[in-house]
């Protein structure tokens, strides 16, 4: 058996595991995300790490056909990090620095897009080998695979539907800079917006309350019938539907895979964002389905190992 | 020196040529396009072309690498047209019949995706590997190319940006069936219907008359300072440039390469797009280029060459 390694390097915490070549994850654990003189340590803790489970594990670097790690920055496909600022890095081939720090070959990708490619490899995207990921978390971030690659982007920001202009008249400013972003709606954080906006100018009966206005509120909500929650739901699923059938028309995948916190409501998500896909999207790429991720928070990290196989 | 054809298959004519294997066009000749009975003599007309073309230049199949062929309906990875209306075609593996016929390695490829190869080997988007060609003729065509290769998409729908719904207030339906796609406003045709709703509520001088508001009498006036040109030139260049901003946050090209009839306003054309381009673009995918397609006619025949390369 052959070894990977799959390092999903966050603002807080290193996500690491140990995986057979075929991906079985043989043992992950976490490390902290050290982010002093520009995260500079980042690294070489992660270097170490191996360095140390090898040892514990007996295993041969012989034996390991290399790492793969996902970073929450844009990355071209040469795996150089253009600015990361949430480990503080600046510039720089991180895939060359892993691989010189560990002594093992090394591919470095977009957080988003590698947690699209570990989707496609074992969760929602198993059998595709054209999807595009969409994030639906705090932002919303986006991953595009096309024959089982993941489209990195000319200057890293491959997959950034996030930041598709979707509405002209938002007054109020994306964290990007825009205005209209779908991020703006179809995040947890713009479903809370929508819902206090309809709270406010609610008039009859809601199982909502002005304390938890969260996305998780909004679709305990749909589930329970509240016709308020259903509300939000279908302006979530209006403005998110229509943004993948533009998305469709660019890149015609086979299936969208939906994922991040929001997605934790199910199925039912999809019933939201479903008719509005149908509407708006163009015929001859009607055909992707819509399916939910199912790695959680560990699809960065079998996407990351899978780089590298 | 080797031999490649490329193959541009219309409505109406085919466009052959014969090219040497670095893209020298040797000879460029047509024929015309028979569709009765479904177009079951298309192929063989050409195969039919290419063995008289061989026998004339006394050139042997083997210094021939192959024939590659743009057909106008969707085809996916493997050659297969799903349906080409126009062609009277069906669904079939056009690649392998082309291959039975010939006795030549054989791919085909949808028309808009190969132009757009076409460009980036020899044309506006040459140096570049990651480009989106945009076709604004009768209607909008568009191919994707990344790593040098086309997006064909799951179901030969890759690259339809003509069919991004951009408007939602828009009452007349596309020629797809959908409203408000992007062609109804960026296409030679749309430019027109602009043209002609400003026209009659017009009020000041214009060189404009009810009997020309072709996209090229638009662009012409825009040259000539005319005020309501540029105002339907504005309009125009607002839709595009937003749509091209969606584009570039879903798939980070290096450039645009903006060809077909609209084109040929030149430079001109890209100092109305890039302006809304810029307003909605993300951050990081501004870097992309804008540049005029430069092969007119034959980028089709070139990248058809291109695809047996």
């Amino acid at each position: 058996m052959k070894y990977v390694f799959g390092v999903d390097i966050g603002g807080t915490t290193v996500k690491m595991g140990l995986l057979s070549d075929e991906g079985k994850c043989l043992e992950k654990w976490e490390i902290d995300t050290d982010k002093s003189n520009g995260g500079e340590k980042i690294l070489p803790d992660v270097a170490a790490s191996i360095e140390a489970k090898l040892k514990e594990k007996n295993i041969s670097k012989d034996d390991v056909i290399g790492v793969g790690a996902g970073v929450p920055g844009p990355v071209d496909s040469k795996g150089v990090v253009h600015k990361a600022v949430n480990l503080g890095w600046g510039t720089f081939d991180a895939a060359e620095t892993l691989s010189k720090l560990t002594g093992l070959k090394a591919m470095v990708g977009n957080d988003a897009n590698v947690a699209a490619l570990g989707e496609m490899w074992l969760g929602g995207g198993i059998g595709y080998s054209d999807i595009v990921m969409v994030t639906l978390g705090t932002g919303v971030g986006g991953g595009i695979i096309i024959d089982g690659k993941i489209v990195n982007g000319s200057s890293g920001a491959g997959g950034e539907i996030g930041h598709m202009h979707i509405k002209d008249d938002e007054e109020k400013a994306c964290g990007c800079g825009g205005h209209g972003c779908l991020e703006q709606y179809a995040s947890a954080t713009g479903i809370s917006r929508t819902a206090s906006e309809k709270f406010d100018s609610w008039g009859g009966e809601t199982v909502l309350t002005k304390d938890d206005l969260s996305a998780k509120a909004v679709f305990d909500g749909v589930k329970a019938g509240d016709k308020l929650c259903m509300e939000i739901a279908s302006e979530f699923g209006n403005v998110l539907g229509k943004g993948l059938a533009m998305i469709a028309a660019v890149v015609n995948p086979e299936a969208f895979v939906i994922g991040g916190g929001v997605s934790k409501a199910g199925e039912i998500l999809l019933d939201y964002i479903a008719p509005s896909f149908d509407k708006y999207a163009f015929s001859g790429s009607k055909n992707a389905k819509m399916v939910l991720a199912t790695l959680g928070n560990d699809a960065g990290m079998y996407g990351a190992a899978k780089l590298v196989l």
